[in-house]
């Protein structure tokens, strides 16, 4: 297969390719560096890109942003960080993945932990993943030509503790290989419409 | 109690008002009548109405909308009618109510059974009503001063069938008098960070 992930050189990108680069053609992308330049906040910018891409079997994205904040500090501003990057970021790839792909293709999305389980500063992410989970199940049901949608949550990364962990008190960590192999299912599976919880629901 | 309920114009917030007016104060808002006029979809709008309103111990809103077509063709101006209003709009509103509710005041949201239950053209309701699903129980956790928030889940109003059966084939009707029960539970209850599913879960 030929597959598109974008936030290729992230934590939870590398791990992908690394699962998925010895049996498909990979093309990275990220903000910044990559096979193909991609910021998901931009229509034109995942425009720009579709526009060169062609013969598509999966889209991946392991990208999308959020303002951490308490909530009675949080600006509108902060809030269009992550509708714009993690909600509509996400949706508008979607729609346009949707119109690219090769007939049974699929699009795997991504989002997090705190939409279930709170954390300090989370209000954001827990609103706009959350939200995510609510569209996958229902877009899945408006795609035609065989063409799937699911998600992944991830846990806070095991990689990622150093930064994270005084956020994720006591919480279970999950390593970035096992959280990737949700998009290998998701890409190699017939699953659609399904959010991959990759934490126990505790 | 002093309550304001936005959107009371509507068959929900007429059957809140029918509930709740011989036990409290009641003061109707919506976009064009009532007591006070506040547009949901401006944070401008609320700011005039709570820089008017004091000594309050409940704010409903039983407004917020979102635009319905089939997702191919939503556009980010479609999208962003709910993201304003049904999303923000609320979000506000909750950030701005807990600033100038008395002490142990509550908020009331609401949004719908497309959130759990898709229907035709209802990819926007079911995302945005989905992103306050789970944007309530997080921020009751922020709240302070005793503050409760909750959320109302209706299924179709039977008042409404007339214009909306067809979108709904074989859903289970509610009635608004029965709907507005809810919203006193919420009112005069204890509890907070809930969604209130007026709604089999079928």
């Amino acid at each position: 297969m030929k597959i598109l992930i974008i936030g290729a050189t992230g934590t939870i990108g590398q791990a992908i390719v690394s699962e998925l680069e010895s049996k498909h053609q990979i093309i990275k992308a990220s903000r910044s560096q990559g096979d193909i330049l991609i910021d998901l906040s931009s229509s034109a910018s995942i425009n720009s890109a579709f526009a060169k891409l062609t013969n598509l079997d999966a889209v991946i994205c392991a990208a999308g942003a959020v303002a951490f904040a308490p909530f009675n500090e949080m600006t509108r501003e902060q809030w269009d960080i992550g509708i714009n990057s993690r909600l509509m970021g996400q949706i508008y790839l979607v729609q346009q993945a949707a119109r690219i792909l090769n007939d049974n293709g699929s699009i795997t999305l991504t989002t997090g932990i705190i939409a279930d389980h709170s954390i300090s500063t989370g209000i954001s992410a827990a609103t706009l993943s959350g939200a995510i989970h609510h569209f996958v199940p229902h877009v899945a049901l408006e795609l035609t030509r065989g063409i799937r949608v699911n998600c992944v949550s991830p846990s806070v990364l095991t990689e990622s503790l150093d930064t994270y962990a005084d956020y994720f008190p006591g919480f279970q960590s999950i390593s970035a290989k096992e959280v990737a192999q949700y998009y290998v299912r998701a890409v190699e599976g017939v699953e659609t419409g399904k959010v991959f919880k990759a934490y126990k629901n505790n």
